[in-house]
């Protein structure tokens, strides 16, 4: 049928897809309108998110949450070792990415990461003593997010590890990360062979006193600025890093040239060989940056701001800024996505890493429009990329003028994300990952997007409403 | 009125635009098709198209130059001196950016380079002197592509200016350009006063003799994977060259550090400052590769395919590759663009330089759909961007596997322009360019885009079909 000639019927159908087929069996056009009860028909949820929806308190505290977030400026001040530079970190601690898990209920490759760990620490001889010390509870295992820190993947920081220190200038609070070891057979990927401990040791006693004095020449580096040149450069700074970490480079190196009387030339060589090899080397400072972004939105009373999202390997943990400190949690899902030859999703482990804290800071998966280059590493269309950010759109609060996105005619990118949207909308926060084997020692086998699970926002909004608005 | 419901007319109108006022008057939607005679109505025009339109031997002939252009391999090899490495470069020679043109018929800006460069080679003392000393016949001025070079803007190379020499691996030919000086006051733009020549005077007595041991160090480098890796990384290598400044960069660093006990250090402090300070390094290097593609292409009798386009500030010219040598030149545009502050329109030149050679190899304008964010530094939007990308579709042999274009699902840039399909559908060349003060001495006020003029390509047709296809 000529659409120019025709006068057909055309039909919005609000009732049961049935209904539509009548209509195109004899010739018309009907579109079925989308949409779904709010938290897929939770009645509890519906009846938490309709206290919450429009209350006018929690309005105000979202915009004050989201106000802190956006003022944050995180500022890389420089590098120490983890003991020394975390709050609380015990004797005997060993950190991890997600809500807190037990030893006995940790995926495979944080199991392999925290047995690499206690190896590189020196505290068992072989993986079959160092199980054993494990087991035995002789390691305390800890959360990343509980000090200030993030880790990805298996997220494991132990305490003689080098991290980065990113202050928020606006506030003088603090925020590390680990140091990035590149792609593939990796700790934080649960690989734990001897050249994935020999790095680790060359990183401690090469790279970060190295990268320390080459810090200390350059100053004080304002991070959201790199990251904002980053975006415009088709990173969106979660994983893809190569013009972050480009721009990194420049600045280690026109230092290190600066300090290179003093400096050791073949460690400066080494380390700026190993920076300029690795195009994710910036991810861990990215992180470190968002960090210190979304703590400043913490603790505004009532406020339905997700401030971390974050996932073990089998639990998906989120927490909002009016109830600082409490993890609401649901089964991490598994991940779509492009895999290392040899491997295949019957391979992978669920979702993990405490990386999602960019996509929480409006980056990553939510500025992949910025990044179209990234799906031939997680799979999907530019398009699917730009479809993306504008569906992150609806569950954000607004967007951060700090990170424009030039294919969306640099707009901001979406960013703080409201529980009660995306309870009320069932639009999952999406997120760009690494997939790492489900069994430890392996490593990386691939990249990919998935979901943040809905169940976590339902609960916070549960237990928000259950609290009470004050 | 509600398009659900309306059978309203709707038409389309090849006639004039008038027929369509009483459809749109009475509610109805008209669509004027957009047509344009073939070369404007130019009849001589018309007929030289006619005969070579559909000629079998002439579109044999671009598939043989098309297929050169798209094997060819080129390859930095290193750096030398402009009179030692450029075939035929006499005494007494500068050579310019575009087409042929004699001192009396130069743009404001060409002029204060050649006495710039006057200058910087010692030949005379003051402005004065020069100026004396070129308008006596001193001095023998002849255009960059005659000898297998390209210079951006004004594209001045004299004889002691240091070189980028780049072999297509292909055919073992050699293509050249001058080193990048950085933005505004710079020679290129027509700038000459003392802080430029001193630039240059380092740059040929630091700089240079620093690269060449570097270079040496690090062997040769291909440059079309490094062009294409930038273009996932939001470059289209004419205006924008930020990320591929920043990959030659790591390993211009690299190779300096394997080189340091030997080399001074403050020079190569100085040196790699200075490459990293400058965002627009690589753009020399390049057009010298894509200098090296298209004289990959030329010289293939009966053949359509432009090979050359450049400009001297007054003219535009083009080569084809069926009439090699030759130039069908017609007055240079006017650009659109975004001036720096306190300059407009009125201050600037006509389109010059060399550096539409990379339209010619399908980057630059033809590739900005790779590079959004380039539209805050030459204009327009995003959306403009991917046009002028798909409307260079309808004017090339094809698309080039090695420059994919991200937002385009990865598509090839829009290469190898045929002389015919532009006199054909009057679409002209995208060029997106710097923009120069209209008088010596001052140096780059903005930039922008504009076209070719579609006299050249009338010309060039007409010259062949007068040649007949043999």
């Amino acid at each position: 049928m000529n659409p120019l000639l025709s006068s057909e019927i055309r039909v919005i159908n609000i009732g049961l897809k049935s209904f539509s087929e009548p209509i195109r069996a004899h010739g018309g056009t009907a579109l079925d309108l989308e949409w779904r009860p709010p938290a897929e028909g939770n009645s509890q949820a519906g009846m938490a998110l309709a206290e919450l929806i429009n209350h006018p308190q929690v309005n105000a505290a979202n915009q004050t949450a989201y106000e802190r977030y956006l003022s944050a400026q995180p500022v890389l001040v420089g590098l120490g070792v983890a003991r020394d530079e975390l709050p609380g970190f015990g004797a005997r601690t060993l950190l991890h990415s997600g809500p807190p898990i037990s030893w006995s209920a940790m995926c495979g490759p944080q199991k392999g990461a925290v047995l690499g760990a206690i190896l590189y620490e020196g505290w068992a001889k072989t993986l079959g003593e160092a199980e054993a010390l494990v087991v035995g509870g002789g390691v305390n295992l800890d959360a990343c997010n509980h000090h200030n820190a993030v880790g990805p993947m298996a997220g494991v920081i132990s305490p003689s590890m080098p991290v980065w220190i990113v202050e928020n200038t606006t506030n003088g609070h603090r925020s590390y990360c680990n140091l990035n070891e590149g792609l593939g057979k990796v700790l934080r990927f649960g690989a734990n062979s001897p050249e994935v401990l020999e790095r680790l040791v060359w990183m401690r006693d090469v790279l970060a006193p190295t990268l320390k004095v080459i810090l200390a020449s350059l100053g004080p580096v304002a991070l959201k600025p790199l990251m904002a040149q980053a975006l415009h450069m088709g990173d969106e700074v979660h994983n893809r890093n190569a013009a972050a970490s480009a721009l990194f480079f420049k600045k280690l190196t026109l230092a290190a040239l600066g300090e290179l009387p003093s400096l050791d030339l073949q460690k400066v060589r080494e380390t700026l060989a190993f920076v300029a090899s690795n195009d994710h080397f910036f991810l861990n400072l990215s992180m470190a940056a968002c960090k210190g972004m979304l703590q400043a939105a913490e603790g505004v009373k009532n406020s339905t701001l997700v401030t971390v999202m974050a996932r073990n390997g089998v639990d998906f943990g989120i927490q909002l800024s009016g109830l600082p400190g409490q993890w609401f949690t649901a089964p991490a899902n598994f991940i779509e996505g492009l895999y290392f030859s040899g491997y295949s999703r019957d391979d992978a482990a669920r979702d993990l890493g405490d990386s999602a804290i960019t996509e929480t800071a409006g980056l990553g998966g939510f500025s992949m429009a910025a990044s179209p280059a990234i799906v031939q590493f997680v799979g999907g269309t530019p398009a699917d990329a730009i479809a993306n950010t504008r569906r992150m759109l609806h569950i954000t609060l607004g967007q951060n003028a700090a990170f424009t996105l030039p294919p969306l005619d640099f707009g901001g990118c979406p960013a703080g994300i409201d529980a009660r949207k995306v309870v009320d909308t069932s639009i999952l926060p999406v997120i760009n990952t690494g997939i790492a084997h489900q069994q430890a020692g392996i490593g990386q086998i691939g990249a990919g997007i998935t979901n943040a699970p809905l169940a976590c926002f339902v609960q916070a909004l549960e237990a928000l409403a259950l609290k009470g608005v004050q």
